[in-house]
């Protein structure tokens, strides 16, 4: 274990904290950018309450709407542009991942005169990564990706198809404003997805960091745990606020790099989905129970170990008579039966992806995380065929 | 769960990186204050090495040794006197926890005129808490109280018998440099204490927090098994560098806030082994191994469920055929004899304390953290009697 940490983000964690928002975004700016999404947050009332607070407080606002799933550069550079326009000075994300993502970049964007797209990499030789960017505020009205509380964004380019990331301390939100009411009203589907979304993330970490965390191991099997449990009920009762906050508490120590802490995780099943998601518009959380059991397949062959401790210590399976890798299938197939109950796809052909383009997703996959072999930055290393191979078994 | 959580400060951690002191301190100030213990960290060479690191990247320093265990007030008020007459701009903790906590208090104290004992919080009207400090750097060389990445110290006044604490974000280290070799020479003894220091961090949320934070008890598990099983071994050979990292990774999560996120802890065991090493100037680490079995075994009467879960999750004892109370009390025991394997004492007889000031520890055991009642804040909350029947048991 040899690793930095930092995360200067201030969390304000609890139901009923957005009514806080104009004192938060009051200490750090006067005119705010509210970057949203597909307007959810217009039809639950949630815009109007964060409104309402920003007044309250004197706060003036623009605004950026419409940012999609799956953020798109164009999106930043039209948030950015608002933004310097409107004389903002600080920017307030009020959505799910995709706006969080957007608006992180969008800051940044604001502060640099080049294309946005240079912000983010994608193999390109002058990635310039951020150094400065506004003052960012993160609303979460879901409960996924853990962007809230940390410096990295993931943003696609429809033109190249390429759907890639940058993670740096100057995108690091000033205050993660996490109020659990607000996710009460996301469909079942998506909760679902986020879900999945937030077990994947520490399951990257899990099973393809390096050996001796076993501390970082308990962290990671008490968030899939619970992850498990109160996401099936969030999914069963949308309006059960117990697991509703159960989830979010997951989503954000899911990724906020706590789990993850000198773990030196690398994350295929992320860099396997993000290649189809950049082709197909799926929902990210959606591809990450297609890709994830089957790359989990592959991955206990090579590390059985690690799958039958997942089984033991998260499903509670007996390791009495049973080897390793018999043991760690058992429990990836249990993975599985808990996404496709809580309605998750975990087949290709359930989302209408075929296998005409799967070579094309390899190489996408391994654009920015390879080895110099070129292959995927994954444990075990992951060739062409590899990869190719996990997205015929999730046919 | 309603809360706040902030830690802005940037941890790196690994064998060996006590050499990029002086490039990490140069990026705070140029002239140094090095605050110390009694002197092992010069017999065991880390003074030197640190020194060095210091002087290649152009860094002057002044000293402050001497910091006794239990460190007092007159410490601080000497090392601020110090920083100020030789102009030190940032302030070099290298050492346990009691040089550490003097290191932020006379960070703070250095840019306050009024009496620095006004800093710590011991019941007083005017409670002054600090808002700003000099940078503080913090390099531990003992596995224990988690203060390298953390906000809090605490002070004793030899004067009035009072130990208590302060804190706040200001007094948060810039950066804690965390090489787990420096841990290397800290004797038997020394490594058992903080051993049963972390664990009661973590025990002390775990077993008083509020209901409702499933994630958390998972981790705080996750944080006791392996501070017993590498505290075993580090305990054993103090040569072993995986135990010694381990354990020192466990003291800081066992006090930077992550385990405790949410939780509302408070902190009864503590507050009552403060009052003991006041009066007795006994180890911290030590005293919590008397006070925290005596206490648990009460507090075990009022919440059998816990305890109950304690026994099966930490210690996989099966609840087959067993109350909750007789699986927890159960669990006790073996903590009990766990602290006496590795070498802690757990009776006050061991320590040379015996029945004649219980009254007096109980009253100051509850001075700062009361109810309107008086009583001290645990759960459950604790009459006088209860402090007095606690101690009395662990006579």
């Amino acid at each position: 274990m040899n690793f930095e940490f930092y995360n200067p983000t201030k969390m304000v964690f609890g139901a009923g904290v957005l009514s806080r928002l104009g004192e938060i975004v009051g200490q750090y700016g006067k005119k705010a950018l509210i970057v949203t999404g597909g307007g959810s947050v217009k039809r639950s009332g949630t815009f109007a309450k964060a409104v309402e607070s920003l007044a309250k407080a004197g706060i003036t606002y623009a605004e950026c709407s419409g940012v999609e799933p799956n953020p798109r550069i164009t999106s930043v550079t039209r948030g950015a542009k608002i933004a310097r326009e409107e004389g903002c000075d600080v920017i307030i994300a009020l959505g799910g991942g995709s706006t969080m993502d957007a608006s992180k970049v969008m800051a940044a964007a604001v502060l640099y005169d080049g294309d946005p797209w240079n912000l983010i990499g994608h193999g390109q030789a002058d990635w310039h990564i951020p150094t400065k960017a506004l003052p960012i505020i993160t609303v979460p009205t879901l409960a996924a990706t853990g962007s809230e509380m940390n410096g990295g964004a993931v943003i696609s380019n429809a033109e190249t198809k390429v759907k890639s990331f940058v993670k740096t301390s100057a995108l690091f939100p000033k205050v993660a404003l996490v109020d659990s009411e607000l996710t009460l009203t996301v469909p079942k589907d998506q909760t679902a997805y986020g879900v999945c979304d937030i077990i994947t993330h520490v399951m990257e970490g899990y099973f393809n960091g390096i050996d001796g965390t076993p501390i970082q191991d308990r962290w990671a099997e008490g968030v899939i745990i619970n992850a498990m449990e109160y996401g099936r009920k969030a999914v069963a009762d949308g309006s059960d606020l117990e697991a509703r906050t159960q989830v979010q508490w997951a989503s954000i120590v899911g990724l906020n790099g706590w789990v993850q802490a000198g773990v030196n995780t690398l994350s295929p099943m992320h860099m396997i989905e993000h290649a189809l998601s950049a082709h197909h518009d799926i929902t990210h959380g959606a591809g990450l129970a297609i890709v994830g059991p089957a790359w989990m397949r592959f991955a206990a062959k090579h590390r059985p170990q690690r799958f039958a401790q997942f089984a033991e210590r998260v499903f509670g399976f007996s390791t009495e008579g049973k080897d390793d890798l018999e043991l760690g299938l058992k429990a990836i197939d249990a993975y599985e039966e808990f996404l496709r109950n809580i309605g998750c796809p975990t087949h290709l052909s359930e989302v209408g992806i075929g296998d005409d383009q799967f070579e094309q997703y390899a190489k996408d996959a391994a654009l920015v995380a390879h080895d110099n072999e070129g292959r995927l930055l994954a444990r075990p290393a992951m060739t062409m065929d590899d990869i190719v191979g996990v997205l015929r078994s999730a046919l």
